[in-house]
């Protein structure tokens, strides 16, 4: 394939950065686009009912025909979790190593495109044409088994995406990364690093996810009682030492929560979670066992409401009670936001006469993180020796000073590019510079709808939360326009009403007395009517309570 | 006055047990109630729309004549910020140290309170007979001046209040804790010892202010431009320290937001800072002084959305604008919740071109706690060698575990008395058990209206806040039930309008044919109706949108 003069190398992210969560990369050569992940975001705050968050793919939808494929760098939600969305609309090749690939059949199935969607299962040594574009892979350390990097080779040069990566050097299960692999690439030469910058802001090294395991093992060790340990599901080698420490400790484990059930199942089938026979019981048989031969492996570990250890800790769990004198692991650091949740959590097990340990995992020696801290981000570079360096993954802080640590290893501070989404890196002739924006954006869901919350539905939303809302109903006549009926007004989330009659008694006159003298006036319209209405019921409302409700009024002719 | 056999000493809580925040603690003996802060709290995020939370203060309406003041242990927003709720009420003698005071009157005089409300001012060497219970007092350490604890004699024995406190061996302008004090009060005996469980979870001590003051000042030093620092109001000695800090390099301070101004004021009147002719300038003449001589001190350290340093960053600020190059110090931790708008503001600050300084105290060096840490917690309980123990001020966790640094310095574990607000501990011939429970709770504040806002409200703010609302009017003919008007349905905070018409149109149709087939069953009673029409477009749009709207459907007659 010839390289016409023209032609230039296109990187942007749809999702990704400036966030964390539905990270979703692009790299465009001429006619060929390679897709790097596809991932969710859980909402923020201020979306008020969302559900989950997904890139706007309007780029690609528009480029159809040149998309070669989605590569996976692993399984967790914000690289796999946009999938079934995306599909639907966008029928390619999905690229993934075997975990990932499982997990994602999983996903697929659920949403009922696993027939129409082609797999193709990839490992650390497979090499993908895709058009001018060729894709390599590197093994990397994370906090779920089988992720690997991405090294694109292009007419201009090679991208190489590391994926989320920590350097472990005491890998569960000896997956270590591949620093050779990894060195080779750098050594050939690297046109532009995209690099993960979760853990900018932490200065040293990330510890060994071994350490965790014996700190596992030494509580299971020193527990009178039951165990019970809460994790995220995906991190199977954080399950494996659970399942090594419980068979070291002689104890039984029972799961407990669907996606550590889920997640289990799928890693044991494919071979990644190693579970003697034996080991694993029904919940329902845990009552009946000894209680210091118990490990619960469960889900919980951020506070989710409706997760198993809330449900046990609020005592409303089916199977599982929590006992006095039982020892709970809160395997897992607050994500910024959930810490009041994780909080009431560990509240109500203390109140059940639980042992919890929980807090940081620096702290408690029981959770380390999946992501490399700043001298492992400095390796990273060192080992790649970009000529240009993007940083990935993280908020536009965490980009900023993964920018300034590409920076302090020798990377010139004008060939940092700190991007938002949709934000394009063109390179030509070798040299890179800030192209033309594309559309990017996210887009919202909210059970089965996909983007029809909007700024308008969240703007009411967060009015109607903070001081509720009043319909004022009222009947006219079609001929002399007398009221016939009502005014009637209705609130919610606005007064307890019992104890606000004579508010709502005055706000009626209000209402009634503005029409009436509307009506003298002879304004009719119905608009005016309304705004006039809407006017005069807020500004008496804001005096008496220095609150504002949405009001509505409704005015019907007969 | 003589001792009655049945009388007895009561301890509890009406607020700062279970919470961190709206302090309210009880002692009474006989007839003679011993009120200690009279504190708000800060809305949690389910209180959607609430402005503050007060506690509910009926045992003490109920036994008025008996109560004999308020004394305040420091000036602090949970400590003090209840006191125009409560004295509206309850209008008693008011006892709080100078600082305190001076804070305590700036806000009585916006609630029109000042008048009318007795002022007592006190000193560490004050002892002050309350019928049978003398209080007397000891300086503490802590992020505002002037804090104290408060020994109470009673018949049966002394009770001792921390207040809020560290240890700092080296204080800002030598305000030391009083620590002989401590050990006479201690030496004599103490029956029961309600002490700050703030930090009952972290280890070790709390750093000193001053170590805070050497960072800022080289932060200061080595800034090439402005520095902007946000933090706590009211830590005066930290205000204090910013001020010596730009003396010593030589900059001019400005001071920024209507709570750093207002306490700015309120503690150089009294003599609690320090301010050297000159120093201060006004906002206005920062643009016209060189960049390297400016020092701009504003509120905003939690990232709250209406403050200066928030304004700043999103320069929607009337008077600074933040330009690539300055330093931005943030002094403080933020409060567990408040981590994403503080990340925010960063985020703004970054994009800006400024130099950020922020996150945990114990990482930066520009913040430290001003509660003490185990170490201190153990410090004070060996000092004071209680015979009962009742840890306050603190999540039920911190409870627990400031509980078991009780024991392991020798109190028994039965004479520990963890609490929830309302339970009481009776002390009795030196025997203690928890006695009755009391009267205890939330009241909250929403505008103007106190108490107001119920569970049923606040669960209908949050219904409307995850789906919105759907609002169905039709208006029936009183002769025979027909269709005279309507339905109509107009919808907010549920789809954005316009494409969502058919879906809308479908509702429509579903709620007339569902009265027509009502009308021709003769169903005409108004509540069935409603119920109907509610069913039954609640499960279409939950088929439909797998959401669920707050449905309000209006029936009128005519």
């Amino acid at each position: 394939m010839s390289k016409k003069n023209n032609d230039k190398v296109l990187i942007f992210a749809l999702g990704g950065v400036g966030e964390i969560g539905k990270n979703m990369y692009v790299v465009q050569y001429a006619n060929d686009i390679v897709v790097i992940d596809s991932g969710l975001k859980f909402p923020e705050e201020d979306m008020l009912g969302i559900d989950i968050v997904i890139p706007d793919i309007n780029y690609l939808l528009e480029n159809k025909d040149k998309v070669r494929g989605i590569l996976l760098t692993h399984g967790h939600e914000d690289h796999i979790g946009g999938l079934p969305y995306v599909l639907r609309h966008l029928n390619v090749p999905v690229y993934g190593t075997r975990l990932t690939l499982g997990l994602v059949e999983n996903k697929l199935r659920e949403a009922n495109l696993l027939g129409e969607t082609k797999r193709i299962l990839i490992n650390a040594d497979s090499e993908l044409n895709l058009g001018t574009i060729t894709a390599t892979f590197f093994k990397t350390n994370h906090s779920i088994p089988d992720s690997v990097g991405v090294a694109l080779e292009t007419p201009e040069g090679v991208i190489v995406h590391t994926g989320d990566f920590k350097f472990d050097q005491t890998p569960v299960n000896d997956q270590y990364a591949d620093l050779h692999r990894m060195a080779e690439i750098g050594k050939k030469g690297v046109l532009a690093l995209l690099s993960d910058s979760t853990n900018a802001e932490k200065p040293g090294f990330t510890g060994s996810e071994k350490s965790v395991g014996v700190t596992i093992e030494e509580v299971f060790r020193k527990a009178k009682q039951r165990v019970v340990i809460a994790t995220f599901a995906s991190n199977i080698h954080r399950v494996q030492q659970v399942i090594d420490a419980a068979e070291a400790t002689r104890r039984k484990v029972t799961v407990i929560g669907r996606s550590m059930v889920n997640v289990v199942s799928i890693a044991s089938e494919l071979g990644y979670l190693r579970v003697p026979d034996g080991m694993l019981i029904e919940p329902e048989e845990v009552n009946r066992m000894a209680a210091d031969r118990v490990v619960v492996l469960c889900t919980g570990s951020q506070g989710e409401p409706m997760s198993a250890l809330t449900r046990m800790a609020r005592s409303t769990h089916r199977k599982v009670d929590i006992l006095p004198g039982d020892t709970v692991i809160i395997a897992a650091t607050p994500i910024p936001g959930n810490e009041r949740y994780v909080g009431r959590t560990v509240d109500e097990l203390f109140r059940l006469g639980a042992d919890v340990i929980y807090g940081p995992g620096s702290k408690t020696g029981v959770h380390v993180s999946g992501h490399g801290s700043q001298e492992e981000l400095k390796l990273m570079l060192n080992l790649m020796k970009p000529k240009y360096f993007i940083p990935i993954h993280g908020e536009y802080r965490m980009l900023r000073l993964h920018g300034q640590l590409a920076e302090s290893v020798g990377v010139d501070q004008e060939d940092i590019f700190i991007l938002d989404n949709g934000d394009t890196v063109e390179i030509q002739g070798g040299v890179a510079r800030k192209g033309a924006r594309i559309q990017a954006g996210n887009i919202l869901i909210d059970g089965l709808g996909v983007g029809d919350v909007g700024n308008i539905v969240l703007r009411d939303r967060k009015l109607l939360s903070q001081d509720g809302i009043l319909v004022v109903v009222v009947t006219l006549s079609k001929q002399d326009g007398t009221i016939l009926s009502g005014p009637d007004i209705i609130s919610r989330g606005f007064v307890y009403v019992r104890e606000s009659e004579g508010l709502l008694d005055e706000a009626n006159r209000i209402v009634t007395s503005t029409l009436n003298k509307l009506m003298n006036d002879n304004v009719n319209e119905w608009a005016s009517l309304k705004t006039h209405v809407k006017d005069a019921l807020g500004r008496f409302l804001y005096e008496q309570t220095r609150r504002r409700p949405m009001i509505l009024p409704i005015i019907m002719e007969v």
